[in-house]
């Protein structure tokens, strides 16, 4: 069951081009992640408020990117980011998101909109859970395993460049 | 012959973990490609202020990007971003990032440093050049063919997820 | 009828103190100033996406803004800012921003917090009414007029500091 | 003997009007703060790493904030930001910030451009120093002092909303 989260792009968000700058959806990508984090039922339970703060004794960085962008996004459009994780190895997992303009606009970067045209940002970002002190790897959590097992069923396509 | 841009490394770029945001990265990469517009000579002339204003008749939008994270920074370190770029297609370049922090940490992200230990980051971004109305892709102008023949002699090594 | 905006701080916002970063409060102050314009009904009708897309004959820059920090934000919390718009002059306006942390933690920066234990931000921006083309201040239009009388009615209190 | 940072204006700092977001203006003032604490020899020394990290015994988080935009910066512009400290209490001291561009555009907000055509912002910020654990008022560190006293000779004159 992928996951979904809605808001409204924001004046902040956008760059002197007039529209969002390519670092700030990312960031929408890890917004999605931290509502997902917060709002499913996990057991053990998953405490959001230490999950991001650094004072745990594990963290899960993330390791890795990759993002394509096929339309742009204006501020005070709404959109919607739908977002599956999938694990990868016993200390990683990936999460998929697919960047929804729920009133895009007619223009696109790419030349494609017209086969996928409400589409406009496919993003994933590899996260690997490691002890703080030593650093190294560990095994993801009972709470992080029920995470993803909640929200795995069914991963949207991946960005198209690291197929 | 690769670009350098030097900067230190900014406390708001950090986040509750006590590192850089992994977001912030990105926009790291983007500043050394605007130093690098900036800096490098071009015929014709590449006008900065006008390239980078949305008021221009063509734009090069990224339409994807990608980045490894080996290890993490902190505010206050100073850091190298070694930039280069090629061409790929009539109407579209690629830039390769590599982010050297300077006085880099011992930790590590990945459980990799010891083999590419100075390495914090490695990064792609490609950008399609369109013209605004109506949007569509055109051919590179010369002035960024010629910064591109420029800086592109030895393209450093991609993300490795990208291979 | 002051105008209430709620969501939760995001990891992106913190800075390494673990804490919101204070010029990421400001912005949350903007927000709520832009989900105000977007969300009140106003005779003649106000267009959002023009209205901060620099795209209008008219723009209402912020001219000046302060803000008295009271108690930290942390990653998770859920915040609502109330806003209060009113009319300085024939071509300016000023907002009033009160930030309230729904589960706000015990900690204070000021010392001053067991007095006004719940308030985390009071702010203000305001707003200069410009054209374009010619750039001069001209009046407030009908719409911002509106906007105003709906909000104005009953102001908070300013930041001490600017008493 | 007042402080002077220099950088260039980056296209993320840029908002949809195509000049530099209000909030960015304000973190443009921090980050001078920053290289003011990292360049200044005091005796004793501040480890800049530790002072921002919110990993020491103490921190000096903002209060306060005010600031006056007169002139738009735009992607690319250079400017250079004028800092001035001075203690207001045991426990606390203020900065002041003046950032000039450097090839400033002829274009001003408030029609006050022609009587101080090079100033952009002017803001302010405050600091108290407190104790993390438990957290309350201390007072300024003599290192902090002697960085105060180094930078502190000539204040220029704050925001004038401030008066």
């Amino acid at each position: 069951m992928p996951f979904t989260y809605r808001r409204v792009i924001r004046f902040g968000e956008t760059d002197a081009a007039g529209v969002v700058y390519f670092a700030a959806l990312l960031n929408l990508c890890h917004e999605a992640y931290e509502e997902a984090i917060a709002s499913i039922q996990t057991s053990p339970a998953i405490n959001p408020r230490q999950f991001f703060s650094g004072a745990a004794d594990t963290a899960v960085p993330i390791v890795h990117t990759a993002a394509d962008f096929y339309q742009p996004l204006f501020c005070g459009d709404t959109v919607s980011i739908q977002l599956t994780p999938k694990q990868l190895t016993p200390h990683s997992f990936e999460i998929a998101y697919i960047i929804t303009g729920a009133d895009g606009p007619d223009s696109d970067y790419s030349g494609l909109a017209q086969s996928r045209s409400d589409v406009s940002v496919r993003a994933i970002t590899r996260h690997v859970c490691i002890s703080i002190a030593p650093r190294r790897r560990v095994a993801l959590s009972p709470a992080l395993l029920s995470w993803i097992a909640t929200l795995a069923a069914s991963a949207p396509e991946p960005p198209k460049s690291d197929d």
